[in-house]
């Protein structure tokens, strides 16, 4: 036993050093040459090919695979987010401040300070660019840094160590390297072996903690746990089951190992892999179909980042964090002709993803995607023709590594025209009346879509914009579930007392019950920024006696809120209300207030209770609904640093100030919400579940504002024959 | 004065005959011809050509304007509905029926008798069509009688005479010439002529009456209101406020007319044309954009009813009262290649549309558009490019006129793919792992789509087949909204005190505040007749002390459904439920229990008191879901006999009986429900507004049915170019 035990431990060092080898080779934390970090293929784990054949090389416009050269970006608009040269200039500058120069330290986020607001929108094309900034989130000494760096003197101009619970998000390299760590523990390798998986197959996943208490306090912990990737991609469907590594996020220090699964097989890996190269066959359902713009798209971006397509114009940028960020908003009023302000800036501020498994191996995972991973850092390059259609047009994004140095990620966001068939308006005159008409309007949208994988996840965000004035955000669900290892292989081994937490997905694999809530930030802007909240209650209201042969009808009444806690809306089924954002100082010529309404959609409520600790961390997902003074402090609806946070800077307690909010700057808070108990369709992967709210002018126009579209009319339309390269 | 007043009579008798002329003329229920009755171009009123410019003849498979010949049409399947050649022969055996022998009588509906069910499940291709029925409804000698014909043996073999309170959905004879009733009236005319209309301009809606106690008893009845077409198409927003003429249905006598509203000015007719040929400019802001499809559509009809598209098949036919009936709906295994029972049939059953304002003119606008005005009668011709995408496929309804005389309803349904750059799934590696993969599937869909014209709205009913086994059903409202007239111009002249019942518009318009609640009946077959329905309520659970840091989680409590009551639904928030319809005799291979789930939306509920007569005969919407056992009289929720009636034949009388429902043969009812408080942007037209729901496979496959779908390669898409006729 003993000479078996020391080939085994051999073996093992062999393979812990192989991996090292492997994760340091790879690791994006470690570039030896700044120049190949702007080239996607020398980058190739976080700008990935396509894993299938390309025919031929796409030649258009919007030509994803031109790829931009960055190096000579410069910023035109006070929005831009930093470029190269500007993020270089920032790593120069931090690297020589006083706080960094004797130290390790990490920058987890290096982004654009955006410019005061009233500066942003006293800014036009022409004018100088206000100074640029950037604000820096870094880790020294084991304390969590803000700092603003002045880019014009090169000075470091604010700099304030956190004094509040949480850490900042991670770096993606912290993220990496952190999966490897348990393979410094020889007791992790001899139960990982002992289960049957050569450490050869491991792939490791770093989960937040999230915060329970003083087991979490005073270190920055993250938990591992691993899966067999052996004969398959989808080593999610693999898990090895009940075995949790605590690491130290600073040290990468193992701090203990929970080993509790061992009678649970990992499950089979037979038609899990969802790869198309790994499909044995493969049905061609459906033929070829394609959205066509003979005269090509009519959106068109200037400066790289200000978007115009039919009556909108907006700023988009990618961010590290929220993912996208839209801003100033327009609209044309078709009226005057006149651009009107919407909404000053729009952005995924959180997401919180609470798995319903109290047992050891589960009860943490309590993700905040945006503020623990880093909601745009997760966005992968988008596929052409399949994540957005032909004629789109792909954004980079370019951020900075944790030693500052600047990389692209190339085609993480598409901008698209969608025509799926739908109607934008239509009224045939009928048989009653018998008139000869029938006018109808094809309806013809701009998407903005990303699309970020966190692990297992994948999260689309679609931003779209109707002519009609109308702007949908949508949140689509797909990826692969995260599943659980289970001794049962049938519903018939089970005791009907034994609570599965999930579903029997397959054979030892349980699908976990868990929610998404997905809460955006939104910093409305109706033609200016003072604005008002109003709920339009419907009201069920009864008639007088003799004053009509009805009893009953609904009832319009306005109650504007007049402080924060009136503003705090648990939607109501059976008493239900419009939610109007207004311009108190702007009427319609009929004497209307000129508004947007928040038209709820996805409306799953949190129902874990309020003093669960993950509830008090997700605080923010209380109400569907907040408004809020507009405060540059309060983007992140679950706090700037949300990493095992204990919940104290969170929506919930901005809100629970009460402040004044009548006629004021406002935030708009929405939370799209999802509960989801999965089922046997979501195995191996999920077709994707979507939910959508949407912002909608009511008394905004002082008309319909699209009547003046003509329809399509035969010879609009292209002239298409197939590829003669097709199959 | 005493002359003015015979010129005036004068002036009013010959305008009045004049119209009366031009009524009859264009008066369907009139045909000389009944060859001419097939034929399109010479049935103008419901058979309209687009009011604008085709530059060229669409030349497709799908080529909408190619004609059918229905006059050969022969049934061939057990659920095709009737041929002309039938419809002919009921009307001759009808003709010949004692009953109408020596009396004048109308045919309110003439469909075929579906042969039971078990019957059409065990007819296959090949089989002789079991005997073809027609189930007519007719009115003749002040009652309402229901009759079998047997179009084998040319027999009636049932007659029966109505005895509930209701009466039948009215002819497009009725409803067209009631309009001009109120013209025999002088004062009628009178008034109309003193508030500045000219006769000529003038256009009436016969407004179901609703039931409201004893004045609306013992015969039938139909309020007429009108407008002023002058100097617009768009006549609906130019309302005669107050003036309401009772007119008795049968005898069209006026009964009475009120006349409230004379202060109240006819509102502007200036920018409410909203014919494209009526602007005298346009904005061209989105150039052209199409669906192309280098190898065709991908589905194919079969026998001119059996639509088999990708993993589905399914019937589908028009229906004079639901619009479109989709029939042994089946999904393909991919597992096993079995066609799998789904839904038996699907259809819309009613709406109810009650608006908000208890005052004299509107209070009885309580519509039940399906079964008052017959919801297919009402759709009209789809307009292709525009109501349906190039490559669709368009659907001929045959239905009977008044006297039983078949006419052709063509292009009333259209089929076609869908695409408009949406993901069915994707999964990238995320950096984490930092793996090349990058693995996404484009979502192409199949809609079956109708567009009903009930008057000034537009209903855009789509049932839409997604690959993954989702059934969406979405309903559209566009149109025109119904406009109120008012003295007011501007807001800041109404006391704040004061109920509009809706939102001033423009000026002297006001759009009052309405609901919409359209009921589908969905007659479940999951792998069978006899299925259950489950409620699989997601209820907090809390952990015991020292169980776990969580204090809270949710869990999912399986409660099947074993009485009516136990399925009478209404949605809650707060308390949130699955609602499965499984088949309880039949599991998958880990042992779950096979299903579809019904996945809510557009979850608007009434408020108008239960007591309310209008509540009591929209009952039907008390609840979002019920479920019932399959009963085949049970069909149309507000009741066979819907127009008039009193509430007791409804779906909440049938589910009040309290039967038993588990492991029965199953029906499920859904409400979509919307609220609508108009705002500007509705005037002069509404655009789209949509909300669906879905049937969802939930454990119905053993796993993901769409995983060995290929994704979209270059040479896949075709290759374009503008049509050189292009502007």
């Amino acid at each position: 036993m003993e000479g078996r035990n020391l080939l085994r431990y051999t073996f093992l060092l062999f393979f812990t050093l192989l991996l090292l080898l492997f994760t340091l080779s790879n690791l994006p934390s470690l570039p030896s040459n700044k120049a190949a970090l702007l080239d996607c293929a020398a980058y190739s784990p976080w700008c990935t090919s396509k894993n299938r054949i390309q025919s031929k090389k796409p030649d258009s416009l919007h030509n994803p695979t031109r790829r931009r050269r960055h190096s000579a970006d410069v910023p035109r608009h006070p929005l831009d987010p930093l470029t190269v040269t500007e993020l270089n200039k920032v790593q120069s500058i931090i690297k020589k401040y006083d706080l960094f120069k004797n130290t390790a330290y990490a920058l987890h986020s290096v982004v654009l300070e955006e410019p005061e607001k009233k500066v942003v929108l006293g800014w036009k094309k022409g004018d100088a660019l206000p100074p640029r900034k950037a604000a820096v989130v870094a880790r020294a000494g084991g304390a969590s840094h803000v700092l603003t760096v002045d880019l014009g003197s090169g000075e470091v101009t604010r700099h304030e160590e956190s004094r509040t619970s949480g850490y900042p998000t991670m770096t993606l390299e912290e993220m990496t390297s952190v999966t490897w760590a348990p393979l410094a523990s020889a007791d992790f390798n001899r139960t990982v072996v002992d289960r049957g998986v050569d450490l050869a197959d491991l792939a490791c996943l770093p989960i937040s903690t999230g915060w329970f208490g003083k087991s979490e306090e005073k270190r920055r912990l993250i938990k591992v746990q691993c899966y067999s990737t052996k004969d398959t991609a989808n080593f999610y469907m693999r898990p090895i089951e009940g075995l949790t590594v605590l690491v130290d996020l600073d040290t990468k220090q193992v701090v203990e190992i929970t080993d509790q699964g061992k009678n649970i097989p990992i499950p089979n890996a037979a038609n899990t892999d969802y790869r198309f190269s790994a499909q044995n066959s493969y049905q061609r359902l459906i033929n070829p179909i394609s959205i066509e713009q003979p005269k090509g798209p009519s959106f068109t971006i200037e400066d790289d980042h200000l978007v115009k397509w039919a009556n909108w114009e907006f700023h988009l940028k990618p961010d590290p964090r929220a993912g996208v960020v839209v801003s100033q908003v327009r609209a044309v009023d078709p009226g005057t002709g006149e651009m009107r302000d919407v909404m000053y800036k729009g952005l995924t501020s959180e997401l919180f993803v609470p798995y319903m498994d109290p047992t050891d191996a589960w009860y943490f995972k309590t993700y905040m995607d945006a503020g623990e991973y880093g909601f745009g850092l997760q966005a992968m390059p988008l596929d052409p023709l399949n994540d957005c259609p032909r004629n789109a047009y792909y954004m980079d994004g370019v951020f900075a590594a944790g030693d500052g140095t600047p990389y692209v990620r190339s085609d993480m966001v598409c901008v698209f025209e969608s025509y799926g068939g739908d109607i934008g308006w239509r009224h045939s005159e009928s048989p009653i009346t018998g008139m000869e008409i029938r006018e109808v309007r094809p309806k013809v949208t701009l998407v903005v879509r990303m699309a970020a994988s966190v692990a297992n996840y994948d999260y689309i965000v679609d931003w779209e914009f109707q002519t009609d004035g109308l702007i949908r955000i949508k949140v689509g669900l797909s990826g692969i579930l995260m599943v659980k290892g289970t001794p049962y292989s049938n519903m018939d081994q089970i005791n009907t007392q034994e609570t599965l937490y999930g579903t029997l997905l397959s054979e030892n694999v349980i699908g976990v019950i868990h929610d998404h809530y997905i809460t955006f930030y939104l910093d409305m802007e109706i033609d200016g920024s003072d604005n008002s909240f109003v709920k339009v209650n419907l009201e069920r209201e009864y008639t007088s006696p003799g004053e009509s042969p009805r009893m009953s009808y609904l009832k319009a009444v306005r109650e504007v809120a007049k402080t924060e806690k009136d503003a705090q809306i648990k939607l109501k089924l059976y008493d239900p209300s419009e939610f109007h954002v207004i311009n108190p100082a702007k009427k319609t010529r009929v004497g209307n207030p000129v508004g947007y309404k928040v038209v709820p959609g996805g409306t799953a409520a949190s129902l874990i209770d309020v003093n669960d600790p993950p509830q008090k961390r997700g605080a923010f997902t209380n109400n569907q609904i907040w408004v809020t003074p507009y405060n540059d402090t309060e983007q992140w609806a679950g706090g700037l640093f949300v990493y095992q946070s204990h919940g104290e800077d969170t929506l919930q307690e901005w809100s629970n100030r009460d402040r004044e909010i009548e006629n004021k700057d406002i935030v708009v808070w929405y939370t799209l919400g999802f509960h989801h108990i999965p089922c046997q369709e979501d195995f191996p992967i999920m077709p994707t579940v979507s939910s959508s709210f949407d912002l909608k002018p009511v008394n905004f126009f002082e008309r319909n504002p699209i009547l003046k579209i003509p329809p399509n009319f035969e010879n609009d339309l292209p002239i298409c024959k197939a590829d003669s390269a097709a199959a």
